[in-house]
């Protein structure tokens, strides 16, 4: 990300041509149609209510995604490059297992907690929209994410020197429940500091994994 | 539930207008409609759609239900009633704790496995599109249910007689998490059996709560 161009940047941009900031522009767009879709529900919301709420005409929306399909398909997919941008890039190459898993949760947890009203949650949610190649694309994304949590999970395990005490693809997915669920509870300004949130979600985490320790 | 009632009823008797059968007519409607709005999503189905798949002209459908919104509002209603009666009411007498908050979690993960595709899965997301009064008295449900789960997670932790690892609200929570997740990912054909997710998963969340005993 080159942080000069991104400061320039608004929704002024979205009208302008450069091949440079074509892709800034689809996660403009990206992000403000996930939340219209957030808002009146996938087959709720018209490509012009979409249209409008990004300043292009209908044609020219038509123009730089396609169709509203497509476009679901992209916001998914811009999701899943925002986890992998902020949480998995930054903890691939750690070496140690423990302290990955541990990294994993918190940047995934982070990632929820900030995106909480957005394009995170149609995502989430909207999944059944997607139909044959475009939801192909996406779910292999998904799993691929899965098998980096599974395998990290296992080498947690092989690690402790014991017995496993839960299957690891059972246990990524409890994870992956505890964090995603989230969004339907947790508001940063309530009472739980996200600090307090992460730490225990962590902790419980590995307590379930390995036992006490 | 009275069963030589239900083993009489079928798709006719949603034309049938015995104050008796009022009951069951609205739930069949409500089963049917979870699907059409599952398929469609809320804001995709309209009146005609559901009308149409409950064998009911427009008029008639109007004239059980109301609105398409007071329809989602009976839907959840009905979810919850599900919730109350295959999972709380059996569990709630037990006297001990921990026996209490481990039958809660077999239950309600039998319930969100056996409905997966249902009305639970519109419960659970279309929240968003109940407003005002109805979207009150759900929340308001939803949270009596969570109250019940942190109640008994401190007193399961007081029962342990050491002190508490994790918050009993994040206990809580982190249990629907794992639990209401699973519509993403389970499959009961698939080759982890219910029973082992039953266990695991109950495993792994009292490690998580107490750690090892």
């Amino acid at each position: 990300m080159v942080d000069s161009r991104r400061s320039q940047r608004g929704t002024a941009n979205l009208l302008m041509k450069q091949p440079a900031d074509a892709h800034e522009r689809r996660r403009e767009i990206c992000r403000i149609a996930a939340r219209v879709f957030y808002e009146k529900g996938f087959a709720g919301a018209s490509m012009q209510d979409i249209a409008k709420a990004v300043s292009l005409t209908k044609a020219g929306l038509y123009h730089h995604i396609g169709s509203k399909e497509r476009l679901l398909y992209e916001i998914q997919n811009y999701g899943m490059d925002i986890l992998e941008e902020t949480v998995i890039r930054k903890v691939r190459a750690i070496a140690d297992p423990r302290k990955r898993l541990e990294q994993t949760i918190a940047g995934h947890i982070d990632l929820i907690v900030r995106a909480r009203d957005w394009e995170l949650t149609v995502i989430l949610h909207e999944n059944r929209s997607l139909k044959g190649a475009l939801q192909k694309k996406i779910n292999a994304r998904k799993r691929a994410y899965i098998h980096f949590l599974e395998e990290t999970v296992r080498q947690v395990e092989q690690q402790s020197g014991r017995p496993a005490l839960i299957e690891p693809r059972l246990a990524a997915f409890a994870a992956l429940g505890m964090i995603n669920w989230l969004y339907q509870w947790y508001h940063g300004e309530g009472r739980i500091k996200q600090t307090e949130l992460a730490e225990a979600f962590s902790g419980f985490f590995f307590r379930g994994l390995l036992g006490s320790e």
